[in-house]
């Protein structure tokens, strides 16, 4: 398996084989798959791949002054393990519901939070504290590609509920869970992301965010609300999260400073009913999420960084999704259709009719561009009809370019499909 | 659950009750338990509870300039996603094998390692990665109450081997082996704390790591090595390690800075045959440990701080273990024996027979000095003649006094059990 140097090492034990190997792993191990690629690294392209966030906004002076208010004020409790509980530093999780992510309606305080390392680890602990081998976790379709890796971890199995530009028809949730009690596997978690979603756009209006809660509440099926890009609205008024509109039972909502501050420092939270986030944390087993960097997101919350810095990156964001999409107008028009988000990271296009994600994909790295196939966003990995375009890291510079070689690549790809 | 504080946020969804909310909760996350609750904050006491480094020796101002020379060098991939694969920093894992645990005789490169947010983060991974519901996890009696917990998480099955004062009881190891393999469930794998055991404090000599490695083998069983202080040695030759003495087949050891620079910054790493550290990989779903805090140690290793400071407080807990040792002689020599260990945080303190941790709890407390109870390092907490005292924390000069304290409990328990 790896290299002996020396007679000495090996003899101890007998060499294993591949087989032998393969078969210490656990079952979802074995089944697990990896990242997507992206692109062969002698590709130069120009990326829409990945949803990471524009690296010259971060602000590296203001965590950089961060870290030394720390470890000039409280270096031993930011170096030290968590002491007490692993459900985070108090005075952040006081923070998240006073300052970043308040529930206007809600009397939530520090009990009703837990810090996770970013909302990808946050959904994974919730999955591993949620879902036992076999439980159904419905879905939209399509949705995260990350949040179907984590639940498939913990062998759960899934449902999918289609989606309109409302985003999650929940008039066929109803249906779904009807179906699954009758089948005597009701489903345990809903999986939503109800605000600029990843990757379809949408966001749920009020009203339907009404039937969604009546609807999970009727059923006792537990709403999880995946929120990594609620602060980034580009236009029109927010509207109330789902948490918040159900008076604080039966949801739990997870948020991160991956796309307002940082997604480095690996800071994020679940946010929800007492004996909810008591589970979560009795099922924590790292020890917590590192207080350095608790500690560093409170320093520059503290000093008055947050909002500011929301502002300008809000702004980037805005700037770049509407020149993409006026390059889309114009390279694109008469090929796809694709969405129209009021904000986040990503537009979703519809290609032409009888091309698949993965069969543009060599046209598009030739032509020096890249997206994200839109089949890793099913659970089946089985629709390959759109693909997810990534405006947020791209250089302003260069998304008309971008969407240009895209056009080409399509016209290409479509013609020899034909 | 949380009080709403106006009419219209609740009345989208019905009440929840206690026992619906249960009933939300994976069977491993209604049966977790929380951690041992150390004394109640209205007793000061002197804490020889908690396995946690001595905080004056933390290299504060090494720290803030490596956090510079990220800032300055790297601040884009420091700050960003970790970008390709979860696994960790490349540089930081060929670090690993190079300079802060390198394994003599094997040739092992990046590809071998997985860079995790400390050990215990390592080894919840292990056990998502590796355990099945239901599989059998064979652990030392006593063992670190932490890997317990995980591995309940997993809804492991247990199977614990007596230790003598050269650690796990290898003779004992086979038979079980050889019984569950009869019973038709067959372990999945072995975890053991070869060098400075927590709690019990021994380290398994050559001879006796070549028979563990031989019968691990041919039961093709993994051994999961966890290797956290193995750098802290007072006295006596190092021992190879079990992955070293594999000949780096059918083992993976685990280890982390959390004892040898800071706990507070999440940074471990899991080595092994590269299948296995693939397996992993595929099973983080929390888009890997901090970049941040992985660069950041990166830098402070680069710098050359790395082996100067681990010299610096292998000497510091050198001299209080010498403190704890010489009062223990003083204050309990009548009542209890102790261990003797080389190296490590903790001595494993044997009570008076009939005396139990827990019995004993309330007259420490109330003479003013805590430990770790025994009882909770066994895997149905059903073991209550003996104690942990950590000696890695406690203030030098506070030592005789809190041994003092303890053989006073101890003798006022004692008489009050008899």
């Amino acid at each position: 398996m790896v290299g002996t140097t020396t007679e000495s090492a090996s003899g101890t034990g007998q060499p294993w084989s591949e087989a032998e190997i393969t078969r210490l792993l656990a079952t979802p191990a074995r089944l697990a798959q990896g990242w997507v690629p992206g692109p062969p690294p002698n590709k130069p392209v120009i990326s829409l791949y990945a949803g990471v966030p524009d690296a010259p906004t971060f602000p590296v002076a203001e965590i950089g002054e961060a870290v030394r208010t720390v470890l000039q004020r409280e270096p031993a409790p930011a170096l030290e393990y968590l002491l007490g509980t692993p459900q985070g530093v108090v005075e952040l999780r006081q923070m998240v519901v006073d300052v970043m992510e308040p529930e206007p309606g809600l009397a939530l305080g520090a009990q009703n939070v837990v810090i996770t390392s970013g909302s990808a680890h946050a959904f994974a602990c919730v999955c591993q504290t949620f879902l036992d081998p076999g439980d159904y976790c419905v879905i939209e379709a399509p949705t995260y590609a990350g949040a179907i890796r984590a639940a498939k971890g913990s062998a759960a199995r899934f449902a999918a509920v289609p989606m309109d530009e409302q985003g999650m028809r929940v008039d066929r949730l109803d249906e779904t869970l009807d179906r699954l009690e009758r089948e005597g596997t009701p489903a345990k978690l809903i999986y939503i992301i109800p605000v600029f979603h990843n990757p379809a756009g949408t966001t749920m209006p009020l009203e339907r965010r009404r039937q969604l809660i009546e609807v999970a509440s009727r059923h006792r099926v537990l709403i999880v609300e995946d929120d990594a890009y609620g602060e980034l609205r580009y236009r029109g008024e927010p509207v109330p999260s789902l948490l918040s509109l159900s008076g604080g039972e039966g949801v739990i909502r997870m948020g991160t400073v991956s796309k307002t501050i940082a997604p480095g420092l690996r800071v994020g939270w679940i946010k929800g009913p007492k004996p909810l986030i008591d589970g979560l944390v009795r099922m924590r087993f790292d020890n917590g999420t590192s207080p350095f960097a608790q500690r560093t997101v409170r320093a520059y919350v503290e000093a008055g960084h947050f909002r500011p810095h929301v502002a300008v990156v809000r702004d980037v964001y805005k700037r770049k999704f509407e020149a993409m999409d006026a390059a889309l107008g114009e390279h694109l028009s008469r090929l796809c259709s694709w969405t129209d988000p009021d904000g986040g990271f990503f537009i979703w296009v519809k290609l032409p009719d009888g091309l698949s994600d993965l069969a543009l994909q060599p046209f598009a790295w030739d032509e020096g561009v890249s997206y994200f196939p839109g089949s890793a966003f099913y659970m089946n990995d089985d629709e390959h009809g759109h693909i997810r375009l990534a405006f947020s890291a791209v250089r302003p510079q260069e998304i008309g370019e971008a969407v240009a070689r895209l056009g080409r690549a399509i016209t290409r790809a479509a013609a020899g499909a034909r």
